[in-house]
């Protein structure tokens, strides 16, 4: 038989070690956090029916669906995210679940969009979400568990991050709002071209204000003034960086009075809890997130830093989650860490770090092989990373292997250790060795002691 | 738009709570023990080129991989285990990897077979791999590490296993030894018919040595006599349970010298490394683990308590793992923890825990309502599982919603709580009640203190 190509499909990768390792941290501290604060795992299939994911027209089709026919004759697609098959779980799994349900769920997604630099074909979603309840409290709960993940991660000191590049910035809008302050700005625009004016808004951060009054200028209904009205609400800012709410008009303020009071409280109470962490929130109507689906509070999070990368987390309140499988109406809010995008931000912003780490159990002479690998076991049961010679061969050869896995010390032993019950020892840093310490103080050699 | 019915695909299962979060444990727990002893994470794509895991004759057809034509009019298909990919993998990134790697991965994978109980077409793998090196050490590595997995799942005190219960066997075969022995015994059998030697071998714990012994007469060229007396060599144990290699014919025994040396080594250090453990390690000459592939020592794990469950963990050594990409020769040795199978095994043991645990923070009054929160994040960062009410109403519906959560805290706060820095707590489990305790006793209160 000839031999095949090792090749990935395009548009895919792997995750050589570090890269796999940075990707589980970042998943696990989601999952750490979240159960911290009561939200229970799930997990749902990859694959599901077409019509599931899909609805009966087909509609998201735009996501660029992976669509097959299986053994079976059915027509199935690999989930392109959690939500819809979130929202079948629920409708399913109902009778079963305590209600409000706080949910974190990590897992591949699949969407055959063209690939970009930093962008695949699958990847990692990572949510949390709380259904059946619609208040303050849900809605800070979950930006809260995002808040603090992504400043676990930008604080961590093996990444050395100096104090300015580990600030992040959640901004904070709500598109009931965005909605009411667009109609009072441009009541001539009809209901079915608010959508154009909310996606030029999505483009205030990138093309500027100017650019987004001219598109502005473009949609029926649309007055220059109107526009510029709007813009100046959006982008008029107080001196913390918050779209200044005190600046609204008095008719739309008593309109909208009690949402307005609402954002408020999240506002507060949100920014009490992230106080003291890398995360700053600020309120930002400008904030739009896509056009259906959210139905008040949205949010995403940018690296200060970074600002090109994008958001690194978001979400926002959904009213209408299992409305494709049920009558019921189910209030809901969620956010997603962007796990690669995230792992992308900290790999552009971090020092590579060369701290070594690590023994390394180096087997002088066979007949010590059972020895080298009871201290290894010793070490691994006191929590010590602790690799062990698998791979025979001279000591001047797993010496440099364990130079090339950044290993911090080389225990050696051999016929001699073995009968008088000591090691010998290497920290690779220093280059510093000790021959023949007794067995007793292994534990201390490796911390340096 | 009508609703849709909402409904898993069938084969295929959710993982409610409880589920989902033993799986996540059991994984954990791989990757843990793995890391500790220097493995490194990987992780590929679920989707690869058809030929890539079927080879160019799609050879592999009987695992009824699921495959499909992709945007792009390419034939691809989902991974049906990680053990292809991976060599995918290592043929496509050899330059960047350290050799001898050592290798930790867990993922889902897809096959399309007739679901049954307890089996399902999505599952996942959790393997860990040694390439680089033919050595007892790396052998007895990767069969320690899935030891211990083993262990810690069968000993965690929440289980609540008695000890009978929580024993399992590690069975160690050697695939040379085995074909040598059966060559030995039934030298007129010709090659090509070896297999199906092996394929009734296999059987022996399921139908039994006279059924096996039957099997074997109608292959062409075994006699009776060759049968039995192979039999007598595979199911002859010593009284610890293990094959009794020394009872093998003399001049088998001088042919086969230096694997049965290797076979003992590995063997007496495997016991050595895993005494303690809840495993038991036996050598076991009639473990077969399938045809092609293996090319040394075979394992798998069998629960005491459970024998009809299979095996929870299964490898042996590979030494052609590149060959359908790559020249190469690169030994190999792998082994699985078989996750689903493994949860359901614990899931059919366990006594059903009832233990309340966490706590859970309401809210009396909606002015409380930061100080509440400020509580939990205190809670929360001190690493006790604190949830919050985020759905107002009444205080007895949010006591019921603790109940029903198997809190085994209720902090209650309001006004009055609020303004004289106090709690009030329950323990759920008692039904003993505390009011207006300070603040400063929080951290204790809900250790029962």
């Amino acid at each position: 038989m000839g031999q095949i190509t090792a090749q990935k499909l395009k548009g895919f990768r792997d995750y050589l070690p570090e890269q796999a390792k940075l990707r589980r941290q970042l998943i696990e501290s989601l999952y750490h956090r979240a159960e911290l604060a009561g939200f229970l795992p799930i997990d749902t299939p990859a694959i599901e029916y077409a019509e599931t994911l899909l609805g009966q027209g087909g509609e998201e089709t735009d996501k660029e669906v992976y669509r097959f026919t299986d053994h079976g004759e059915r027509s199935v697609a690999l989930r392109f995210d959690l939500t819809v098959p979130f929202a079948r779980f629920v409708a399913e799994n109902f009778a079963t679940l305590p209600m409000p349900f706080k949910k974190v769920q990590a897992g591949e997604v699949w969407r055959g969009e063209k690939p970009q630099k930093g962008r695949y074909r699958q990847f990692c979603q990572a949510d949390v979400d709380i259904i059946g309840a619609d208040s303050v409290e849900a809605d800070v709960e979950v930006m809260t568990i995002l808040a603090q993940v992504v400043t676990t991660h930008l604080a961590q000191p093996a990444l050395g991050l100096p104090a300015e590049k580990r600030r992040a910035t959640m901004s904070v809008g709500h598109r009931i709002l965005l909605s009411e302050l667009i109609r009072f700005m441009l009541p001539q625009v009809q209901a079915a071209d608010e959508v154009k004016v909310l996606i030029a808004i999505d483009k205030l951060a990138k093309i500027g204000a100017e650019k987004v009054s001219a598109l502005m200028g473009q949609i029926p209904g649309a007055t220059l003034e109107g526009a510029a009205a709007l813009l100046k609400q959006l982008t008029q800012r107080d001196a913390d960086g918050n779209t200044d709410l005190s600046a609204l008009p008095a008719a739309l303020t008593q309109k909208i009075g009690a949402e307005l009071d609402r954002f408020q409280q999240t506002m507060d109470l949100l920014r009490a809890l992230t106080a003291g962490t890398s995360v700053r929130c600020v309120a930002d109507l400008s904030i739009a997130r896509g056009l259906g689906y959210y139905t008040g509070v949205v949010f995403e999070t940018t690296l200060d830093a970074l600002p090109g990368v994008g958001s690194v987390s978001s979400g926002g309140r959904y009213n209408d989650l299992v409305s494709r499988f049920s009558s019921q109406i189910l209030p809901g809010v969620g956010g997603s860490l962007g796990v690669d995008r995230f792992m992308a931000a900290l790999e552009e912003l971090a020092i590579v770090s060369t701290a070594r780490h690590g023994v390394f159990v180096a087997i002088a002479t066979e007949d010590a092989r059972a020895y080298a690998f009871s201290l290894a076991q010793e070490l691994r049961n006191a929590g010590v990373m602790t690799d062990v010679a698998v791979k025979g061969g001279k000591l001047g050869n797993q010496f440099k292997f364990a130079d090339r896995r950044s290993y911090e010390w080389v225990v050696t032993v051999g016929s001699e250790e073995q009968q008088n019950r000591s090691f010998s020892i290497k920290n690779l840093a220093t280059g510093q060795e000790q021959k023949q310490r007794p067995l007793s103080e292994l534990k201390n050699a490796v911390q340096g002691k």
